[in-house]
C-alpha cells in the first residue's frame, strides 16, 4: 500500500510578518494524525499569486493530501479562490445554494444587510466540489487532480475545524485507505531531558525500527511520545501498549500522567476523584492560575475561586497577610505566601490552596529579590508545603513556569494526602 | 538592488502531529522584518534526515537567508547537527570554547554534573561558523555556500531569541545591504470586516503598488495594517505615515488604538495616563481577564486585583452578591454583574472595575441560557455600563472573547469618562 502523506498550506501575509500565531494547523495535523494521514510538511505563504501557486505544485511533489487555509475572505487581499480557479483551469460561477445559505445567514442570523461583496463569496469555481460552511459565509472547496486531493478552507479557526470535522475529514476517510498511526504520551518532572535519556537509553535502542520515542520538554517538565504506525490496528495497539507499560515503570519515580493531558487537567481529575476542592491566591501569576485550572470544562466541579492580590493592600484586607509579615519579610517570602495559603483557606473553605508570590520582570528586581524569584505554597488543612524557585526568562515565560510548577507541587500534596 | 528573502525552516516531528504551537516562527518572522529582510515562507519537517536535506535544497531556492530551528538537543531524536554536516560537507570535530563553557554551565550554573550525553554538544561541524548560546548548551552554527546564508539555532525560545538578538541578527544585519520595510497598524471595534472594507474601498483601490493593505479580524475586532517597502527609510515613511493619517479619519469611529498593541496595554495605558485604577470580578472568565492585564509589564501601577468567583458561596461571601438576587435572576443576569461590579469596587477600592458572568461551555447551556451567553459590566464610582453578548463559540474561544469584549466596554467607559 503506498504511504499517504498530508501537507498543510496556510495563506496569510500575517503569518510571515509574524503578526499571528498559527494554531491552525496543530489542529489540522492532530485531526489527520487521528484518520491515520500522517503530516510531511507544513508551509506558510503569503497573500501572493505565484508563492501560492509554486506552493500548490511543490507540496504535491509531498504529499497526497494538500489543504489549504486562509484567504477566502471578502476583502481585496484575500486571493486563494481566484488562484485555485486559475490553476485548475476553472472559471468562476455563482454557485446557487451558497447564494442561497449567504441571503439565509445575513437574513437570520447576523441579521445585517447581505452587501454586494458578501455576494461574491458566492462565485466559485466550476471545477470544484462546494462544501457547504454552516459556521461562516466561505465554503470549503475540493479539487482533485492526477489522484491527489486540494481542499481549501477560511482561516477562521472555528469555520475550519467545523469544515475539518462535517465535511473534509469524512471525504478524505472515504476517499483514501489509509494506515493507522497511534501515540502514547506521558509527562515527566523533576528530571532534566539527558537525565531521562540516560535513563532510558537501553529501551530506547531496543526499539523496533517502527516505535519512535520523542523528547519533549516545556515549562521545567519534560513528555516523552512513543509513536507508532502500520496497516493492522491491533497487532500495532499491542506493541504499542506493552513498550508504554516498559517505558512508564523505568520513569515511574518521575511520572506525573500517562495520558496526554495538559497539568492543570491532571489537578483536576485528581480533585474530582477524591471529591476535593480548591482555591488559589496569586500575586505574580496574576490569575493565570485561575485560567489554567478553569479552561478545563466541568472544572466548577472542584475549582472555587481566586484572590488576585495584586496589590499590598488586597494581600492584607483580603487575605488577612499581616502588615508586619509584608515589612520584615516582603511580599515576595515563604512568610508571605504561607499567609496568603491560610487566608485563601478560610476565605474558600477549600480542601486545597495554592498561594504563589513573586517577580516576574522585566522590572521590580533587587539584589536580593532578582527577576524571576517566585515563592508557592500549597496547603490543605493539615499541611503546608513551600518551595522557592528562581527562574531566568522573561515576563510570560515567569509566569507560565511558576504556574506550572505550582500546579505540580499541588498535585504531589493531593497524591501524598491519599 | 538585489531583494533579499529569509525563509524558516523548523525542524521537529511534535510540528507534524501538532503536539507544540510553533511561536519561535512569529517571533523570528517580525525580528527579521524589523532589519529588512521580509520571510518569503514558512516551512515545517520533521526530524527525518531526508526531509531534512529536501528542504534544504527547496528553501534555497526561495531565499539567500535560510534560518532553522530545532532538533539540536542532546537526544537522539535530534538529528540536525549532523544533517548539516553531511549536507555542507564536514566532519565533526569538538569545539574547544563550546566544551569550556559547556563545563562552565554543569559546574557553575546547573550545578550538577556533566554526563557524555552533554559533552557530545560540543562536537560541532568543522565547516560552520559557531555562534556561542550564553542561554543554553547547544550553540548557533552558521554555514555558507553560494551567496547564502544558513543559520541553524536550538529550538527552545529563550535560547533562540537570545542568539537571534545577539548573534544572527547583527551577523546579518552586516552581512546583507537590506531594503526597509515598515508597517502602520491599527485596531477597530464595532464594525464587521466587509464593512470596513466598503468604508475604505476608495482608499485601498488608491494606495500606490507599494503599500499593501490586510484585514486581519480577530476576538470580534479587525485590525488594519499598511505595509510598506522601499530603499529609502525617510520616503517611505512619509508616504506611509501620510496614508495611515488618512486611514485613520476614515475608521475613526471606531478606532481603538493606531498602535500595534493589544487590547489590555491600551486599557493600561489610559489608565497611566489619567493616573486611575481598575480591578476585576470574573465568573466565568476564571482569572483570564486579569491573566490579561497583568501580562503587561509594570501593570501593577494600575491594576489592583481579582476576586474569581467560580462558586456561588464567593459571590455572595467576597463580593456580597444578594442571595436573593441569585435566586430571582440567576448567576448570569445582568443583576448578579452589577452587584458583582459594586462589590469589587468597595472591595479593592478602584477607579474602575470589571465583573463578568456568563456559560462558556461545553456543559451548563439552558434554553434561556445557552452555552455562550455572558453578561458583563463596567463601573466606576458614578457610573456602570452592562451589556449582553452571546458568543456561539467552543469555552476556549468563548473566554476570550468575553475578556475582549469586557475589556473594550471598560476602554469606552474610561475615555467617555474623560
Amino acid at each position: 500500500m503506498e504511504k499517504i502523506f498530508a501537507t498543510i498550506i496556510t495563506i496569510g501575509d500575517e503569518l510571515l510578518i509574524g503578526q499571528v500565531i498559527d494554531t491552525n494547523s496543530p489542529w489540522m495535523a492532530q485531526e489527520l494524525n487521528k484518520v491515520g494521514i500522517p503530516v510531511k510538511h507544513r508551509v506558510a505563504v503569503g497573500d501572493v499569486w505565484q508563492d501560492i501557486r509554486d506552493s500548490l505544485d511543490e507540496e504535491s511533489k509531498h504529499a497526497q493530501v494538500i489543504l489549504l487555509t486562509g484567504g477566502l475572505g471578502p476583502t481585496a487581499d484575500d486571493i486563494t479562490k481566484p488562484v485555485l480557479c486559475e490553476y485548475f483551469g476553472g472559471k468562476m460561477v455563482v454557485h446557487q445554494p451558497t447564494l442561497d445559505h449567504l441571503k439565509h445567514l445575513f437574513e437570520n442570523i447576523l441579521k445585517r444587510p447581505m452587501i454586494e461583496r458578501n455576494a461574491k463569496q458566492a462565485e466559485l469555481p466550476d471545477v470544484c466540489t462546494v462544501l457547504k460552511n454552516e459556521m461562516g459565509t466561505a465554503p470549503g472547496m475540493m479539487f482533485e487532480r492526477d489522484g491527489k486531493i486540494y481542499i481549501a478552507m477560511p482561516g477562521v479557526p472555528t469555520e475550519m475545524q467545523w469544515l475539518m470535522k462535517h465535511k473534509v475529514l469524512p471525504l478524505l476517510k472515504e476517499k483514501i485507505k489509509t494506515g493507522f498511526i497511534e501515540h502514547r504520551t506521558l509527562l515527566t518532572a523533576g528530571i532534566g531531558e539527558s537525565y531521562l535519556a540516560d535513563m532510558i537509553k537501553d529501551f530506547e535502542e531496543a526499539l523496533p525500527s517502527n516505535i519512535k520515542l520523542a523528547y519533549l520538554p516545556n515549562h521545567g517538565m519534560v513528555r516523552l511520545r512513543l509513536t507508532s504506525s502500520g496497516d493492522n490496528l491491533d497487532s500495532l495497539n499491542k506493541e504499542l501498549n506493552d513498550k508504554f507499560q516498559t517505558l512508564k515503570t523505568l520513569v515511574a519515580t518521575y511520572l506525573v500522567t500517562d495520558e496526554d493531558i495538559p497539568l492543570e487537567a491532571v489537578v483536576g481529575r485528581l480533585l474530582l476523584e477524591k471529591n476535593k476542592t480548591i482555591a488559589t491566591a496569586e500575586s505574580c501569576t496574576g490569575g493565570y492560575i485561575a485560567h489554567l485550572l478553569t479552561s478545563i470544562p466541568g472544572s466548577s466541579a472542584y475549582y472555587m475561586g481566586s484572590v488576585v492580590s495584586y496589590d499590598y493592600g488586597v494581600k492584607k484586607e483580603a487575605l488577612g497577610v499581616k502588615e508586619e509579615t509584608l515589612i520584615t519579610y516582603g511580599a515576595v517570602s515563604e512568610e508571605t505566601v504561607r499567609e496568603m495559603a491560610a487566608g485563601i483557606l478560610k476565605m474558600m473553605h477549600t480542601d486545597y490552596v495554592i498561594a504563589v508570590s513573586g517577580i516576574m520582570g522585566p522590572g521590580g528586581g533587587m539584589p536580593q529579590k532578582p527577576v524571576g524569584l517566585a515563592w508557592v505554597a500549597v496547603a490543605s488543612k493539615d499541611k503546608v508545603m513551600t518551595q522557592k524557585f528562581n527562574f531566568r526568562f522573561d515576563r510570560s515565560r515567569n509566569i507560565q513556569l511558576t504556574a506550572a510548577s505550582a500546579l505540580n507541587l499541588v498535585r504531589q500534596l493531593i497524591v501524598d494526602n491519599s
